[in-house]
């Protein structure tokens, strides 16, 4: 479980609010998740997502005090970027990161609640799909939700992925399972955090690609 | 004709050997072609591409005078990597990046040569067919194939997509076809040229992704 367990998400504090810098250390390690599904077809996937990574991180570089959390950012956004805002900067780059985690979350979760294909027990194709339109599909439009449809092949077996995820080392498939749980605990709470923030600042937008 | 007629390709010296600086500067104009394109679909079609331009370039920038030609980085690359090469550096780079160039090409050929499927002359579904099946089917597993025959939807009409070649300015299309012909000579030239040298130092590979 190298990949996810040696980056665990920290403990929010009582007010929920995410700090920029060790969320964006924490979410650096996920692009890489995206290797584990085994696939190139998945590499336009990773690179979205670090890009938006990049973009956020930029924007905390530019000034770490004054962006010390998340939501600082969006505010600071929202009273530069005036009638732009949230469709701009960060708070875009976010507002789309957030559905990728929220992919893997769901993705991790019904994995590890056992949910599968009782005739298709090493296939993951019911966990991506309840995953992908819980996180994304209401977000992409025919030809994408299409390609999504075909990508669906190129998923790896259960048994490949959870050794994937554990990246070398030998664990049995249940402390495998085990060290997920572990790791949803944080990861769970934080992405909620900012869905919250996206409804409570009225930053969600509807618009498919 | 903006976008394409502005940066034409540099006329071959006799020799048929390509300069590392001026196809570089040349092929960097090339990634906006896929928004011409239309779709966000065609985006990881442009960040791969971007991608082979970014490695060669940082090639030759690591030393300009000893990689003036293409082919003096395929020769240098052959001698420092052994048995890894052609699978690596910037001749890999290029090993791809020239097919998604043979796919430009062939589709705007096929433009200028006024092929169409009569039934829905302004498709050019025919077109980006024809181009794909020359330059890049064959490095293609059946699920990219499966994923491009999914975007084949989101090609543009045959009048927006001249138009967004012509960038804003207002020209007929056979004014516009005649600049693309116009493109097309030393275009041309230049992509077989490294066609042919892929050939002769036997640096082509055939593996599918
Ligand atoms: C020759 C062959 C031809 C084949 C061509 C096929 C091309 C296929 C293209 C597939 C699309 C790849 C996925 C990327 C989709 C992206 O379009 C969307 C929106 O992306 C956002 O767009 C914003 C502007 O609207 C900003 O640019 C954001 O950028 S900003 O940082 O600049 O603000 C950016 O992230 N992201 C998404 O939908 C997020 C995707 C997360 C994915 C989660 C996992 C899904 C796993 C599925 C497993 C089965
Ligand atoms: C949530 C939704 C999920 C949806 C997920 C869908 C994901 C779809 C993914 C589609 C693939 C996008 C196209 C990219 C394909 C690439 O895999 C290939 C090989 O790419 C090469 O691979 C090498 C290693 O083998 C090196 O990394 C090269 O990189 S290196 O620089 O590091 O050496 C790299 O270019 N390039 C290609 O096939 C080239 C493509 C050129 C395309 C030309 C135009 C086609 C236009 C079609 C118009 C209809």
């Amino acid at each position: 479980m190298a990949l996810l367990m040696d980056h665990q998400f920290k403990q929010l504090p009582a007010d929920k609010q995410v700090e920029t810098r060790s969320f964006l250390e924490s979410v650096s390690y996920l692009p890489p998740f995206f290797d584990c599904l085994g696939s190139t077809v998945f590499a336009p996937i990773k690179a979205d997502i670090a890009g938006n990574i990049t973009k956020i991180k930029a924007v905390y570089d530019s000034n770490p005090s004054r962006f010390k959390t998340l939501h600082q950012i969006l505010e600071a956004e929202k009273e530069m970027y005036g009638t732009e805002w949230p469709k701009v900067g960060a708070t875009l780059a976010l507002m789309w990161l957030k559905r990728g985690l929220r992919f893997i979350q769901v993705l991790l979760q019904s994995l590890v609640d056992g949910e599968r294909d009782d005739n298709n027990p090493n296939l993951i194709r019911v966990n991506v799909t309840k995953a992908y339109e819980i996180a994304l599909k209401k977000y992409h439009g025919w030809l994408v939700q299409k390609l999504f449809q075909a990508a669906l092949f190129a998923a790896p077996y259960r048994s490949d992925f959870l050794k994937a995820l554990a990246k070398g080392r030998e664990v049995k498939e249940e402390d495998c399972l085990e060290k997920v749980r572990q790791f949803l605990v944080n990861f769970t709470v934080t992405v909620d955090a900012i869905y919250e923030m996206y409804t409570k600042m009225n930053a969600e937008l509807e618009y498919k690609v």
